[in-house]
């Protein structure tokens, strides 16, 4: 197996786009392939402040070290968020990870505000994995409007956009299916946009890309996480994808190309924003989700 | 394991609808299945007359089976498509299930007219499946025209028509998308209706129907057959079903609706038929796919 640029012995096959690559030109191939994903979806420029959501897994902090290499200025955000071994563990990774590579970090700490998972959950008698995300996007848009960054990055890649979008096409979700795009635009003057730069790239591609750069993450996944769901669709896709190359990719970025021509098409539609009642964040109903969540009020 | 509706021995679990049925409720059951799909998407009336087009697959000797059953006029259209063994095995079986059961046949011999699918991909040096489609279409639509029948009926079943819609969709064929329906209007004057009157049921479904009433059909595939694909899209989506039961179901039914409300939004375009240079049958180009496809004109 070689290289198809150099000829030296190729570490990796990438069948769907029929090319074997080298250590250092599947380094190159994968940073291209960032690079395109900011580029082809306008993410943000040179100047641009990024807040990187951390979580210590691997599609995030290589996303982090992939901003840094291209030259982006970022600075990653970890949510402490009480679970436990593995938030201490996940921490302890975010930590050294910057420190090894000389990144700016922030830390909110759940358990500190008195809004770890296990307890709110318990609290507001809901899911885990629904109060987790609420609380996470609540501290991301918030600290992203506080510290006057211009963009939040995500590090979710293509399995888990085209996975969630098969999941979404089954059950007909119509709300989420207009908001899978890798590029969210602002709303309001306190939502930030939201970016998703690995979003041409695999979780296989990511794994190896990790592992050949020696970036050290936490591998278990969160003890609450429902996750089955969502592997199942993945599961799902790849089972297609062996027999039948490339429809993954073709699935996932043919829907954006005609979400966005609809888009387009209907910008007349706006939705207005109003401001939460109880924290003052913005949010399109009185009381965001988040204090109607932990505040006990009924709206 | 005992039947829902009377406790006697159930044989047969229905995950999906979260019932244990018995023989004979089973057989109920999915007699009320068929009848529920026929009126709801207006398949046909009693007063008609319907071409069941046989293979002599479990599929389609079912359908006809059950439209017996439930009193309706049909009569079986086989298509001897001249593929060796298989062609004649599934000729066979036809013949002893209409003798059986005192159905009445019609048989073309696409052989005797010279088109056998073999001969016919050879010499327009196209695949044997995509020749195959544009010949049994071409002659159940004429037959249909022909001996003046209503409706022409299938025997796909939901496995079919969920498969053939997810690989559609991951594909984004639009055009194919739209005609993804239980029931095809007639158009022009010479198109009949096409209807799938086993759409509510699953393979598994049907193939325990045939058992359980003996129903002897040709168990072998298509020997020239791709299948390949489409079982592809089949195993992901059992694969999805096993895991989040009800899934298949909602997707096709649930798009067959939203696609539904589409089109009666958009009435006003209409597409126009033309008739045939050379054979005369109706067709949306000046000479139609098949006679392209035997007669060697270049258009
Ligand atoms: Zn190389
Ligand atoms: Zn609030
Ligand atoms: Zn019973
Ligand atoms: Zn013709």
């Amino acid at each position: 197996m070689k290289c198809k640029i150099c000829k030296e012995k190729a570490i990796i096959k990438l069948k769907r786009h029929n090319i074997k690559l080298c250590k250092e030109h599947f380094n190159d191939f994968f940073l291209k392939q960032v690079d395109r994903a900011i580029k082809e979806y306008k993410m943000f420029k040179k100047e641009d402040k990024i807040m990187v959501c951390v979580s210590g897994g691997k599609d995030s902090l290589v996303l982090w070290y992939v901003l840094k290499k291209l030259g982006y200025n970022s600075v990653g955000m970890y949510i402490n968020l009480g679970i436990s071994e593995y938030s201490e563990n996940s921490k302890k990774k975010v930590i050294e990870f910057a420190k090894r590579f000389d990144l700016q970090y922030k830390i909110v700490d759940l358990v500190e505000l008195g809004y770890p998972i296990p307890k709110v959950a318990k609290e507001s008698r809901r899911a885990e994995c629904s109060v987790c995300g609420i609380i996470k996007r609540y501290y991301f848009n918030k600290v992203a409007f506080d510290e006057g960054f211009d963009v939040v990055a995500t590090g979710h890649n293509l399995d888990d956009e085209a996975s969630r979008l098969l999941g979404n096409i089954l059950h007909w979700n119509e709300e989420y299916l207009k908001k899978q795009l890798p590029v969210l635009p602002a709303e309001g003057n306190m939502l930030k946009k939201k970016v998703k730069p690995l979003i041409r790239l695999t979780e296989k591609e990511i794994a190896s890309y990790a592992f050949l750069n020696r970036i050290d993450y936490i591998i278990d996944e969160c003890p609450l996480s429902e996750g089955a769901t969502s592997l199942v669709y993945k599961d799902a896709l790849n089972l297609i994808e062996e027999n039948i190359v490339g429809t993954k990719q073709f699935f996932y970025f043919q829907y954006v190309k005609k979400l966005l021509k609809e888009i387009k098409q209907s910008q007349s539609e706006k939705r207005y924003l109003k401001k939460c009642k109880i924290c003052g964040m913005e949010s399109f109903h009185d009381i965001c989700s988040f204090c109607r969540l932990v505040k006990d009020e009924k709206q």
